[in-house]
């Protein structure tokens, strides 16, 4: 007996709607035998770029074959598209609105398909709420084995958000931050392979919002309580952290900030 | 080999209460082969009124035979009820406060059972947590098998919520604000079928704490960001919402607030 | 068939957190045949006491052998130690850092190993996540049947947070305040036993922040609204609440508040 197939839920509906009971009771009604994973539904409202970051961040960590539902769909019921995207070995249904960005822009997909098949949603779809009515639906058929040629047509290209690449320069490399995690941590799009031919980490400045770090820590265990210290995130991402603290409130920044990065003179 | 059981839980325990995991654990510990869902836990404390909505708002999309175990149960260890329902193909199990009473409302259950024989329940239940120690265990043993008829004796009725039901004048229809989605949305007990007969959708004026909406809009996807705008939500009902931003909190309003729709002159 | 394995994961990643959603891939895709439940992701930031409290509460409901995965780890990447433990009949992965307390201070460990050997973590695990990259795939590891004594070296004991016992003196008994719940009461750390030789639980003073309690009531119910009351809780641990508000913002207290029970004069 094969396991059953694997359905994950990102969304911005705030942790608690009912709406995500809602995708999950459709699902579970069309195909019983699907294990069904909550990613986040905490994804500020309609913000797209956080939820691409998400996606990212997470779904690389699934079994292949694992489906992903994601739902942050500011355009519902406009022109707006609905697609399937096989991306490595994950499979994902999304709005064509750049959530899907970060996953294609580190590995192009392997597939991109328009999901116009309107016999594999629900009837009479709402215009409010596509992700209960059309990607709940096609998630669940696609668990149940239907083949992703029959939801619409083949499509080349899809909406991608633009890219916040690291800027060198003489003094060094710019960037931003690209998240704030639950710990108020800020997470750049930063990597060690931006400021490898910068020298030792721990002769690095770290400069954001005016606030200068001197050298990375190898792990928040080496800073002293208090301590607004940068290293390396569990992804490999430069990271600017209070020790035992919220470094997205001390520093008052968010998503988009910018972050510099020089060797020590 | 038939699919698992499917028991979801409705609370106002709050997100991340330890509470809701002692539910599942007991659940668990009598019946592993069942499939455990959240519908939420974010009901308000005590709140009755929104544990009502959500369930009728969520349990209709959940497979036919679903255990629907509902705590919102600010008189439990007093003299109220706990109850067992079938309403269409769903079942519940709730205190008997009027949790029901919007599914209800829509559809006379098909059966009533006072939940009184304790063969079914914790031993030594506590005075404080009847979710864990009576409601819990029923949900479990009815997902082995059990026949409701050994839960008690049948009921005739249930208590039910007053209802606010539309109320028509020559001027148009007035109802009210059910629930306030997470996103702020203002969700009204008004249906299309309210209105019908005031003519053209994008032609109505939609009255609400002293603010004036002129004409329905189709989708989100319509509105000028920032606009205060009624529509349809995904469920036919009429809703209040403001394109990017928190209706409610814009509105200063919440449940209960008057809601008048007139047709424009 | 056997049942699948029961996993749980207890953190302070906050709800709606995608290192969450990390950790669970990492556990599917070493075993996709485990049931995953949550008990709680919003311990405090690196709480322990906390954590230790809801491990306490929740783990002894689920049924023998589930695998409990408790990331509460302030000291991630430095020298602390990883354990395996069997408590009861139940399974526990966690830092060695007192985090499983307050289940040992009932009964002591049938088994403790420390997690060294790698050959069961994820390759090139990182400095500042080890619950996804150790912790996680240890569990599914434990989930498909590797026997713990691979895992590493047995230990003789491992980390206790300092108790806080109740004091007995001529007057009466003095505890504290163990955990606020989400409705805002006061659980602390008294039982009944506590104070059974102070006689009737009616006539008994519970005195909390300068507030004095007369009597304890048999439950919720029995209280007057915006009443403050000490009851027994669901566990039988001595408990201060107002009826339909929030104990914890009314007296402005939280763990560690003393808390006081004498006989009536």
């Amino acid at each position: 007996m094969p396991a059953p197939s694997l359905i994950t839920l990102t969304t911005d509906f705030g942790t608690g709607s009912p709406y995500i009971a809602q995708m999950k009771g459709v699902i579970l009604t069309l195909c019983r035998d699907v294990d069904l994973i909550d990613i986040t539904h905490a994804i500020g409202p309609q913000n797209i770029r956080e939820g691409a970051v998400v996606l990212a961040d997470t779904t690389p960590y699934f079994p292949p074959g694992a489906i992903h539902v994601a739902v942050v769909d500011p355009g519902v019921g406009t022109a707006r598209r609905l697609i399937y995207a096989e991306i490595r070995e994950q499979r994902y249904v999304a709005p064509d609105n750049g959530l899907l960005s970060f996953l294609i822009r580190h590995k192009p997909p392997r597939r991109i398909v328009a999901i116009e098949n309107g016999a594999f949603w629900r009837t009479k779809p709402s215009n409010t709420f596509h992700g209960r009515d059309i990607l709940a639906p096609v998630a669940a058929h696609l668990a149940l084995g239907v083949d992703p040629v029959q939801l619409g047509p083949a499509l080349d290209t899809c909406v991608m958000l633009d890219a916040a690449l690291p800027q060198k320069s003489r003094k060094g490399v710019r960037g931003e931050v690209l998240y704030v995690d639950s710990f108020g941590n800020l997470i750049t799009n930063l990597t060690r392979d931006d400021f490898s031919d910068l020298g030792d980490m721990a002769r690095l400045t770290v400069e954001c919002a005016g606030r200068a770090i001197r050298g990375l820590i190898p792990t928040y265990g080496a800073a002293i309580p208090g301590e607004l210290v940068a290293l390396l995130d569990s992804q490999g991402r430069l990271e600017i952290a209070v020790s035992g603290g919220h470094a997205a409130s001390e520093l008052a920044v968010g998503m988009g900030q910018a972050v510099l990065v020089t060797a020590n003179l």
